[in-house]
């Protein structure tokens, strides 16, 4: 069910965070000193909800009166959801194989990745979590390791995980928790590119049904990207990995690479980059390579580039402005800031709230149109997407989650 | 090595806790509905320690900043310590098989108890914690646990788990993991046991090394203060279970009392309650059951009565005090209150300052004798130790413990 505060709760944000909107090249990069500075100790503290200050408030938080509370859930496991924090609280999960660009730096480097999220979830959805970062890089493993610590979260956020392993984990973990598991690498880039996506067609009056999208990069963004694009009803989507457009009668494709042959390329395109990109309305780049302009120049009329290598674009955005008349990346310092961090918070706080068991296909649409929907007040060119710190994104994206949960009665 | 901060940082405490003094029968007993409304969503929140407000803050604790930061953990590990929480971090471990004096309950109707002892560890030494309650109770699978989770935290409280497996449990958790490992159960109780024996031996002007210690019960509890009396020098120790003395002709013994058989009742006593009480200075009730006036009147003169079962004690505190000179509980209603909470904030607090790899003998010995020491301003027949309350206690048993880690050369 919906939990009836859920807005209300949420819009305390707006009290926390200014509404900022970017201007390209106002901003000094932030110095080492800076960042080192800003890690010092981590990043993260437990509080008490209540404080102890006399004999009473130990008596009740403790011994002898959390016995009563132990006993009910004993008696009833449902009361965990009400007198624990467990059922309110996101789980940060990584083994640090597929961190940032770094690549595989293990758990413990990926720790500060995983403080940064718990701190983006307290401070967009007022949502509580904890990293776990895990020293094996084994599916069944990590997997197992969720299974045995089910009764301390609500929810899992699987993060960097290096492709194809995380589709496996990903895949085992749902099958294996009655709880919302998302790989936020896959799905949260999937659903801000989808909104981004309805904001640049907005902006062009264009539908997603007559384009064609090709995506360079068949990783756990990528594939996740082309799924989304494909259910929200894209006219076709190409995907390319390194050896080239994924299609079917491609050899030695991975299980989730032949799903892409399957299900993607329903033009039957052969080739490379160039044979992909003739024609193409929209290049999504996720693979950390370059694109040449020559290529821009072989798209269909009017077309959207959403560079979104970090922290080298595919192509600069000044020099992609040239052919595309929509440009968006994931960095700070340029317009059109494609984040995750416009999803997640959200997507959790509203799965949470409304207590389902999972996070199915149609809460992620209903969360890319609800961060569309707060965009268009200001839509243009350079604003398809909300500000990465826009207070009103995570409200509206939980709600219209919670409200897609309740629809396909996952709660 | 010593953080030379411990003490100012730990002292901060005093602002937050008064210093009550417990004045027995003053107190009404907690009502369930203020204890259920005191556990309403959980006890606990997760923090950030700086605020997201501007771009700029989020380009420093997330991307681009946080990659620096995870390049050089991954590049020298020991930067992990400075620049993530996970060095300043306890997980709060339980499979809820001994919950309290509830039993085998389970991870989830245990998850209450630790919530409130992360909320001790806060509110005491201003320690971050997690709990971690897992659905397993294998001892193998529990350790295999926290080695697969050892980035996450730098130290592990385990808590009500069921002997002997605590045990086991323990023994391979020190030897699997390169960090602080403490079962509260055993040597938290031990630990403020072997301090409020001190007390009363400073009141009795008596010494530990001329007196016979009669524990009541071989599970965690009572093994724990058995190997520490001994440590600490007492005379003799002997301890029953539900089939009476544990002595060396005794067969199907566990091993732990295989070793306690050898160890402790030195003096060769056989049979049961009786013929241990007789000429026995302390009696020290650890197994939920009770004990007759009759045997009281058979002790050394001017004994010692701690009756720490609870909600009932071995023998009602006003009885006891028509035998016994200095009478203690676990009851924050009588005076002489024995609450774990004067030990395990302190000596976590102490170890994590220290960088301690383990939590020594010599560590826990420093954290009693800090406790009596705290004690001693206005030691008395019925203030043997200070109240669980006081915010003097945690500071000095840190510090003390540091010191000793320091000198056992674990840091």
């Amino acid at each position: 069910m919906l939990s009836e505060n859920t807005i209300n709760e949420s819009a305390h944000i707006s009290a926390q965070v200014a509404i900022p909107r970017h201007v390209p090249g106002e901003t000094d990069p932030v110095t080492d000193d800076e960042v080192f500075h800003g890690h010092e100790g981590g990043k993260l503290s437990v509080a008490a909800t209540r404080p102890i200050s006399q004999p009473r408030d130990l008596s009740v938080a403790y011994t002898p009166g959390v016995a009563k509370v132990s006993s009910a859930i004993a008696a009833e496991s449902s009361q965990a959801a009400r007198y624990t924090w467990a059922n309110r609280l996101v789980a940060v999960v990584s083994d640090g194989t597929a961190v940032l660009g770094l690549g595989d730096i293990g758990a413990s480097a990926s720790l500060p990745v995983m403080e940064g999220k718990s701190v983006l979830f307290k401070s967009f959805a007022d949502l509580d979590s904890i990293p776990l970062v895990l020293d094996t890089s084994d599916p069944d493993e990590i997997v197992e390791t969720l299974v045995r610590m089910r009764p301390s979260f609500g929810a899992v956020n699987l993060e960097d995980i290096s492709a194809p392993r995380c589709f496996e984990i990903e895949e085992k973990a749902k099958a294996a928790l009655d709880c919302p598991v998302f790989h936020d690498d896959q799905h949260g880039t999937a659903v801000v590119v989808l909104a981004a996506l309805y904001g640049a067609n907005a902006v062009r009056g264009r539908s997603l049904s007559e384009q064609r999208v090709v995506i360079s990069g068949a990783g756990a963004s990528g594939v996740a990207c082309a799924r989304i694009l494909l259910a929200a009803g894209a006219a076709d989507v190409t995907v390319l990995d390194s050896r080239g457009i994924i299609h079917a009668d491609r050899t030695g494709l991975n299980p989730v690479k032949a799903d892409l042959a399957a299900h993607a390329n329903r033009a039957g395109l052969r080739g490379g980059i160039a044979e992909a990109m003739r024609g193409a309305d929209v290049f999504l780049g996720l693979s950390g390579s370059t694109i040449e302009q020559s290529l821009l120049a072989t798209m269909a009329d009017d077309p959207v580039v959403f560079a979104l290598s970090n922290p080298e674009p595919e192509v600069h955005p000044e020099v992609a402005a040239r052919y595309a008349s929509v440009v968006a990346t994931g960095r700070s310092d340029f317009c059109n800031q494609i984040n995750n961090v416009l999803a997640f918070p959200g997507i959790f706080r509203g799965a949470l709230d409304a207590g389902a068991t999972e996070i199915t296909e149609n809460m992620k649409l209903a969360a890319a149109d609800a961060i569309f929907q707060t965009a268009t007040d200001e839509l243009a060119a350079e604003a398809i997407v909300p500000s990465p710190l826009d207070p009103r994104v995570a409200p509206e994206v939980a709600a219209a989650v919670a409200r897609a949960a309740d629809g396909d009665g996952v709660t």
